[in-house]
């Protein structure tokens, strides 16, 4: 992770909107914020992005999109992997 | 799109390996592939990528990753936007 100054927003099993939200809030203070989910939240995020896009518009933009493997230890014992994504958000301009 | 040799797979909901397999038998034909996704097959794309890579390593690299939104009409006539991922694959060296 860079030194950058950005906000994270993980997420999770909130609805939707609250992250949109969450996001749009981090957005209007931050010049760029890390969109992170993992596992069955992967598909939520990527509504999260188009949503704050699609609201905001023109006014940020995606700047990147990292995709990798998470490996955790499940409830017995044994390591399980999982995806991740990580998207960058940024003003338009500026 | 542009012009390139490139196959796509498309992501459903057939069984994860099936998609897996696939997409390395197009690996081992064309320089590159797209794997596509849309709504709740989103996360599994990304599974997808994740096991092609790691069952390949370090044959393939992820190029690039575009997010977007499609309007369907859904089932009661109304217009729905849902998320699409496109990821696209190709080999590490040449």
């Amino acid at each position: 992770m860079s030194d950058e100054i950005k906000d994270t927003v993980f997420i999770g099993k909130k609805p939707l909107m609250t992250y949109v939200t969450t996001a749009i809030i981090q957005l209007a203070i931050m010049p760029k914020i890390l969109i992170k989910a993992r596992g069955m939240s992967i598909g939520t995020a990527v509504d999260v992005v188009q949503i704050v896009l699609r609201k905001t518009s023109p006014a940020f933009m995606v700047e990147n999109i990292e995709i990798n493997s998470e490996s955790l230890v499940s409830t017995d014992g044994r390591n399980r992997d999982v995806s991740t994504i990580e998207i960058t958000l940024k003003r338009t301009t500026g």
